[in-house]
């Protein structure tokens, strides 16, 4: 392979958008549409990578913000990079760091030259700019790393978002003018622009210019509600390569990714699986539970019958509430893996259903497609936002 | 098999009294000596049963104390026993929940009938008897139970110590008679007597008495030393049947557990290993480390060099160091499994070196002979004492 990610486009459906594929890094490769699971601080929540990999999921995604703050891009370089330092030697992704600052940090300015805050951890003052959030991310190592860009405020006006544009633009230069590590790492321009069709499309023109070996679409899921969010996918995703990965981060739901793989989305990722494990929830295709109920006391079923997940195969709802009940690490721990293989199942429907040419129907009439926002709980750790 | 336990003594060191054995249950066997992990609310702290299978553990402990308060034996039994709760198919020990009350608990009265204390979660005042302790153990439906005794504080003078013998030995009897599943589960009978040879033989002498399918000698590693236990034990294990299992309960350090070994003991159990492990603190044969320490920044070393656990094959000291510092469960998880593994090794070696006729030497040259109570972290989590 001499470029550090291939993109084959196996097959597109016949009466939505949806798309099968594989990208191949130098870390192996995954099955498109993906589900990465997020590992903020260089572990996914609770879950060692032999699980992990049980789960089926065959790329996983890292907080290049957390990782900066601590413990430092170069003690994980020092320590052999981050596939050796999460102790997963499969395709990794990291995000730039942006998103992070705007929602964990203490934001002090935003400027054309990046922006500074405090960290959350020390209180100490840090300018993050297009070029440190690509050194760290070279120094992680990731196979896919991402341009660094403004995620805007969506409530904010046209004339904010054109601007926001314009930075996200001119910092996607200077992130391929820093890129130290481009036979290694491949590097994802990221389109951003609101809900407006002329910035978004704008956006993506130029960006395909630069040639990027993949492309993400960012600024959403951030507030806009699920119908703007598909109304946005529906002309910014067709206008983007066809022969290149698309990745909607930060989503989401259920119903979402498959409004997204309709619209032609490959890759996604969210915590929600882990987030809500910790805190009792359990994804079931029927509807999510909450496993601290008291109705679930004596309950000797699995999580989710017919599930194949570690969990499900070894202990009982009736135990797990316990463990919840008596704070034991295993409550998180084995909701947490459930809820990781109850979305690479998903992933692994979606992509037999477009296999099969049989996606909108698929989309129809699984009851999956209809599991949204509801399904949250509440956020109790805001540590792997 | 017709009993629920065989002990089958495979052969007796030349020049100590170290024993090699085989103990056989309904769930399978285990070798002795043999190290117990602890799974104090159904759960061994951090580890998923697959894990804790590949650490080479062949049986786990659970306490009555803390099931039988939540989340009730009842509950354990509805859901199909403990070995199906913990998700465990192998050999299961239960301490009788005495030990707890003095430890945990908010005691009101001890008396001929039993404990009358207050329950640590819910403030409940609760009386447990040798019948109340037999019927949760026989809910809960672990292969070995223990009878219920009185652990007299070793400072209380010989008068206390004799009168808490008095009541061990009635309650034991009780417990046979209570004892509802004689097929399926083996009762143990414990040893008390503080640090007095002519109670503790006449303990024992009573006991033989009663005819146990195994012994406990309960009442030390509590405060009396380690010349003061290792003193008793040379005359209490010696007195007792030389075809039966003997079960030094809650030791200990690798140090307490040879020279227990080399008086004739062949069970153990501490909750030394998950408890360091969860404050940061690894077992190594050449002393123990703090991994929160900065010098293992940017280790790259595996936690033990040789050790062949996940942990050590998996992840560096570096990695480890972050996830505790950054709150991360695998900081926890991952030193919880490396020091299970240690003491498993440590087992492992213990029984080789009987089996070739060089405990002797093993004992008096290998480095984790001398591993004592230096090596104790800080408690901070009283949950499993």
């Amino acid at each position: 392979m001499s470029t550090p990610l291939q993109f084959d486009l196996i097959g597109t459906d016949a009466r939505t958008r949806a798309r099968l594929g594989r990208v191949t890094t130098r870390h192996g490769c995954f099955d498109t549409p993906a589900f990465m699971p997020v590992g903020t601080q260089g572990t996914v929540k609770g879950v060692l990578p032999d699980h992990i990999a049980a789960t089926g999921s065959q790329i996983i995604l890292a907080n290049t913000y957390h990782l900066m703050l601590r413990p430092g891009s170069k003690v994980v370089a020092e320590l052999g990079d981050l596939h050796k330092f999460m102790a997963w030697p499969g395709p990794i992704l990291t995000d730039s760091g942006g998103f992070q600052v705007f929602s964990l940090a203490d934001i002090n300015r935003i400027d054309d030259d990046g922006l500074t805050f405090r960290s959350h951890i020390d209180g100490s003052v840090v300018q993050l700019t297009p070029k440190l959030s690509m050194q760290v991310q070279n120094d992680l190592g990731a196979d896919i790393i991402m341009a660094f860009d403004e995620c805007a405020d969506p409530r904010k006006p046209v004339e904010y978002q054109q601007q926001a544009v314009d930075r996200t633009l001119r910092w996607a230069e200077q992130c391929i003018a820093s890129h130290a590590r481009p036979n290694d790492q491949s590097l994802f321009g990221i389109v951003q622009g609101g809900t407006c069709e002329s910035l978004r499309l704008s956006c993506v023109e130029k960006l395909i210019g630069l040639d990027f070996p993949g492309y993400a679409i960012g600024g959403l899921a951030v507030g806009e509600g699920f119908e703007a969010m598909t109304r946005v996918l529906s002309y910014t995703a067709p206008a983007l390569p066809e022969r290149k990965p698309r990745y909607l981060m930060g989503v989401g739901f259920p119903r979402d990714i498959i409004a997204a793989v309709r619209e032609g989305v490959d890759m996604f990722d969210c915590v929600m699986p882990t987030r809500n494990g910790r805190n009792a929830y359990a994804f079931t295709a029927s509807g999510p539970i909450r496993l601290r109920n008291s109705r679930f006391g004596n309950d000797s079923q699995p999580v989710e019958s017919g599930c194949d997940c570690y969990s499900c195969r070894t202990f009982t709802r009736g135990a797990i509430r316990h463990f919840f009940l008596a704070g034991e690490m295993l409550g998180p721990i084995l909701l947490s893996l459930h809820n990781i293989r109850f979305y690479q199942r998903l992933m692994v429907d979606v992509r037999r259903a477009i296999a099969e040419g049989r996606f909108d129907d698929f989309a129809a009439t699984d009851p999956r497609a209809s599991l949204a926002a509801a399904a949250e709980a509440e956020p109790q750790d805001v540590q792997d936002t």
